[in-house]
C-alpha cells in the first residue's frame, strides 16, 4: 500500500490524482492533502479519503474547514506556508504529489525531497527555478523524481531501460494550442476566453493560457534539462496539433521512441504513482486509424516568441529561469485581468528579463529573492505599458 | 571486440552487417561467413574481413573459391549444410546473425542456439517454422536472441526496461507495398517487376514479393508470437505507408510506445550487435517536419488474404505456419518464373494450408517433413492450376 501526500488536492492535477487513487483502493492510500482556498472541495475530498492531516492556504480558511467538519473527524488542519511544508514532509508518507500550481510549489516540493521522500512532479516551476538545486538535492537523498508533465512522463518512459549515453537529443510535442495557425495580426485581438480553450487537454487556466503563448514548451523545456540532465542545446520542440504522441527522444543510432496515448493526464499521473509498474487503465484506447494522421511542424518564433525567451532565460542559466517563469506568472495575472492583450505577454516578459542581472549558481535565497524582484519589475512595466 | 558469424554473408542484410562491421573496426571482428552460391562476393569478403572460416553451398563452388583465393589466405572453407552448420557453432564466435533467406534458415540457427551462441535473427522462417523449440533452447542455452528484422527490432526496443506483465499488445506496422491502392481487378495484372519495386525498403526479392502480399506481415505476426511470448490475438498490424514508425507497443495504461526511423537497416542491425549499448550512426537525421504526417490504416484483408491466412496458420499452431512457410516459398518462386499470377499467391497457399493435417507440439522432425510435404502439395496445386 502505497501512502500518498498531495500537495495541490483541489487544482486539475491534484483531481485527477485522486480519481486514479479512488479507483485503486488496493493500492494507494491518502495521507496528507493541500489546498489553497477551495474549503469546499478539500472538505469533500477529507471525508472521502479521510487523510490524517491536511494544509490550507490561511488560518482563516483552516478555522471555516475545521468548522464545517463533522465533530468525529480525525483529520488534523495545518494552515499557511509552515503548514504546507508540514504535509509534504509528513512522516508516514512515501510519495508526495506535487502539483500546485506556480512557483509556490517550489519551498513544498524542496521540504518533501529533503525529507526523503519521492516526488510525482507536476509543477513545473520547481525545476524551471531551482532545477539545479532540487536534483542535487534528490540525488543526495536518494529521492527518486518521477515526472508527471505528459510531455516529461513520455520522455521518462522513452528512457526507461537506457543508458544516458545512448540519447542524442529530446523532442518535445507541443500542440500549439488554440492559436496555432492565427495569423499575428489575429493574434492582437485573441480574447481571455479564446485563449482558454485549448483543443486537446483541459487544464489549469495558467497553463492554458502558457500554452497558447508556448510559455508553457519553453518551461517545459527547462524542466526536461534538469530532469534528464541534458544540455538545452539538445531539447527541441515540435508542433503536433493531435497531440497523440506526447513526445519523444533520439539516440545516437537514429532510433527514435515515442509515447504516445489518448491526452488525459489520468496516464502520467498513475504512472508516476506505480512506476516501474504499470496498471490497468479503463480509458478509451488510442485508434491509430481514427487518428489517421500525425502532424509534425517548426514552431513559429515569430508569432509565438515566448519559446524563443524562454530558451534564451534556459541557455543564461542562474536565476534567469526563475525570473522568467516570475514574469510570466505576473504578466498572465494581469492578461487574465484584462489589463494586457495575449500578445503583450512576450513583450513585457521580455524586457524584464533584459534588466535583469543574473546571479550564477544560485542558492535558494538568490532564486527566491530574484523571483520577487521579477514579480514587482513585471508589474511596473506593466503599468508603464498601460499608462 | 565482439567476434561475429554471418550466415548468409552475401545476401541484402548480411552486406549491410558488413557494412556496419567495417565502420566500427575497434568493436567487431568477423570469424566466420556462409554464402549461398555467391562466389565472386564471398572472394571480396574473405579478402576485406579475413575470417577464420567460410562455408560455400556445394562442394563445386568451395572448390572454385579455393582456386581464386590467393595462396597465402589463411581462410578455411568449408560447404554444403554440414559446413553450414561448422560455421554457426564456429567456437570462437560471440554472436551469429542469421541472415540466410527462407527456410533454410532454420537449421544452423538453431545449431548456433545449441552451441550457446547469441543470435542476431534476421531469418523469420526460424521463428515460424519452429518458435517454440527455438525459443524453448534458446532458455536452456541461455541464448539471447536479438531481432534484427525492423519491426520486431523496434518492439523488442519498445520493451527494453519494461516487465512484460505489463504489455498489452503489439502493433506491427507495414508499409503497406507498392500495391496499397490497387484495387481488386488492378491486382489481377500486376507484373513481377512490378511487385519488385517496393516503395520504401531496399530487401531481397522473395521478402519484396511477401511484403506487396502481405505475407511478410504476416510471417512476422508468428515470429513476435514467438519472440515476445504474446497471444496471436494480442498482435495487430496497421499499415503506415511512410515507414518510419518501424512499430509500436501498447502497455496495460494505454500508454503507447513507438520506435521509428528512417528506413534503413543498418540501424536494427547494428543494435542487434550492440545491444544493450548502441553506437553512433551517421545515417541522414530523421525529419518529422519533411515527413509531415504520419498515416495510419486498417489492412484491406479483401484485397491482401494472405494475412488472413498467416493469423489462420497462427492460431492453428503446431506444423501448420511452418506448411505456411512453404508454400508461400513454392508460390513465390512459381510467380518469379512467371508461373502464376500475384493474385494466385493466397488461393495456392490457402488450399495446400487446407489440405494439411497439423501436428501439435511437433519435433524438429516433423516441422521439417511438413515442410517437405507442404512443397510438394504446392508444386501440385500450381501444376493443376496452370494446366
Amino acid at each position: 500500500m502505497k501512502k500518498i501526500t498531495i500537495l495541490g488536492s483541489t487544482g486539475s492535477i491534484g483531481v485527477s490524482a485522486l480519481n486514479v487513487i479512488e479507483k485503486n483502493p488496493e493500492r494507494f492510500q491518502v495521507v496528507a492533502l493541500s489546498a489553497g482556498e477551495n474549503i469546499k472541495l478539500l472538505k469533500k475530498q477529507i471525508e472521502k479519503f479521510h487523510p490524517k492531516v491536511v494544509a490550507i492556504g490561511s488560518k482563516d480558511s483552516a478555522i471555516r474547514l475545521c468548522e464545517s467538519l463533522a465533530a468525529k473527524n480525525k483529520t488534523k488542519v495545518f494552515y499557511g506556508k509552515e503548514g504546507l511544508k508540514e504535509i509534504a514532509s509528513y512522516p508516514s508518507s512515501d510519495i508526495v504529489i506535487s502539483s500546485i500550481s506556480g512557483s509556490a510549489g517550489l519551498v513544498p516540493t524542496l521540504a518533501a525531497v529533503e525529507a526523503g521522500k519521492d516526488v510525482a512532479l507536476a509543477n513545473k516551476e520547481t525545476m524551471v527555478m531551482a532545477g539545479e538545486i532540487v536534483t542535487r538535492r534528490a540525488i543526495k537523498n536518494r529521492v527518486k523524481i518521477i515526472p508527471v508533465d505528459s510531455e516529461h512522463s513520455a520522455i521518462f518512459q522513452c528512457l526507461e531501460g537506457s543508458k544516458r549515453e545512448n540519447l542524442r537529443r529530446i523532442i518535445l510535442t507541443a500542440s500549439g494550442g488554440p492559436f496555432l495557425n492565427f495569423t499575428k495580426s489575429q493574434l492582437k485581438k485573441v480574447s481571455l476566453s479564446q485563449t482558454l480553450r485549448h483543443p486537446k487537454w483541459k487544464m489549469g487556466k495558467k497553463v492554458t493560457i502558457d500554452s497558447a503563448s508556448l510559455m508553457n514548451k519553453g518551461l517545459e523545456v527547462i524542466e526536461a534539462k534538469w530532469l534528464f540532465n541534458v544540455d538545452i542545446s539538445a531539447i527541441n520542440v515540435l508542433i503536433h496539433p493531435q497531440s497523440i504522441v506526447h513526445s519523444m527522444v533520439e539516440f545516437i543510432d537514429g532510433a527514435y521512441l515515442a509515447q504516445m496515448g489518448v491526452p488525459d493526464m489520468k496516464i502520467p499521473i498513475a504512472y508516476s504513482l506505480t512506476y516501474p509498474e504499470r496498471i490497468v487503465n479503463n480509458l478509451k484506447s488510442l485508434d491509430f486509424v481514427k487518428a489517421k494522421s500525425l502532424e509534425f511542424y517548426k514552431p513559429d518564433i515569430r508569432k509565438f516568441p515566448c519559446l524563443d525567451i524562454a530558451y534564451k532565460a534556459g541557455i543564461l542559466g542562474g536565476t534567469a529561469p526563475a525570473v522568467l517563469n516570475a514574469a510570466d506568472e505576473i504578466a498572465v495575472s494581469a492578461f487574465m485581468q484584462k489589463k494586457i492583450r495575449f500578445i503583450d505577454l512576450p513583450e513585457i516578459i521580455e524586457k524584464v528579463l533584459n534588466v535583469h542581472r543574473v546571479i550564477y549558481n544560485p542558492s535558494l535565497e538568490d532564486i527566491l529573492q530574484a523571483d520577487l524582484w521579477a514579480r514587482t519589475e513585471t508589474e511596473k512595466t506593466i503599468e508603464r505599458m498601460i499608462s
